[in-house]
């Protein structure tokens, strides 16, 4: 597997509405997008910096995955996403013969129309890792 | 504040001689250099994604901050580091005059020879950000 850069940070927060203000009068980024994914129960906020996006997550429903993320850790960095050169499903086959555990057997759609498939931390040194492709690049 | 890029994702691991082979045989990245910050208590594996290092954090003592993070949290992401455009100096005053609370009242030597500071994660939003320069740039 090659991975070309870091794609994005996803970041568990209680409330894009208090978040964002941070991300753009702070670090002075600018939120250049807001979208629901609803089959994950979340609505993100983007922001780039360089080569890599970060992705405000909150969660739409109390049973989310990231409402109890926030529940047992608090807010915070809540995965990290790698762009690989060959294809999600490429470095699937390639992580899983080696023995990585994976949450997707298959890539599925993520935010922004991109290929994303997630691997279990329990077998990423406790790191929840996404690896992704854009599908029109 | 300008910020270029994301200049290291710091990840708190137990062992470094654990960590690295997944990030190695799995990740496929490439380890070029270990580190020990002794002011830190860390031991540190360095690798590079795209514009991203990736630095692995062990603790050299039970009483450091990377041991009482996993005994808190387990093994994860501990701090994101952006560099800023206009030196580290510059930023702290901005974001202090904005309220934003620090850690280092004033830039100090990290890792790489690097000037840093770190910002409280009372005013990030739950995420431990440093910011830095590299002086040789």
């Amino acid at each position: 597997m090659e991975l070309s850069h870091i794609e994005h940070l996803g970041i568990a927060v209680k409330s894009l509405e208090e978040a964002i203000p941070y991300y753009e009068n702070i670090l002075g980024l600018k939120c250049y997008a807001i979208e629901e994914v609803a089959d994950q129960k979340v609505k993100t906020a983007f922001f780039k910096v360089g080569q890599t996006k970060i992705e405000l997550l909150e969660s739409t429903s109390p049973e989310g995955t990231i409402a109890s993320f926030i529940e047992k850790r608090g807010e915070g960095i809540h995965h990290i996403a790698f762009a690989v050169k060959d294809g999600v499903q490429n470095a699937l086959t390639e992580v899983e013969g080696k023995g990585v555990r994976l949450i997707d057997k298959a890539p599925r759609k993520g935010a922004e129309g991109l290929n994303i498939a997630f691997l279990h931390p329990k077998s990423t040194q406790g790191v929840l890792t996404e690896l992704c492709e854009n599908p029109n690049e």
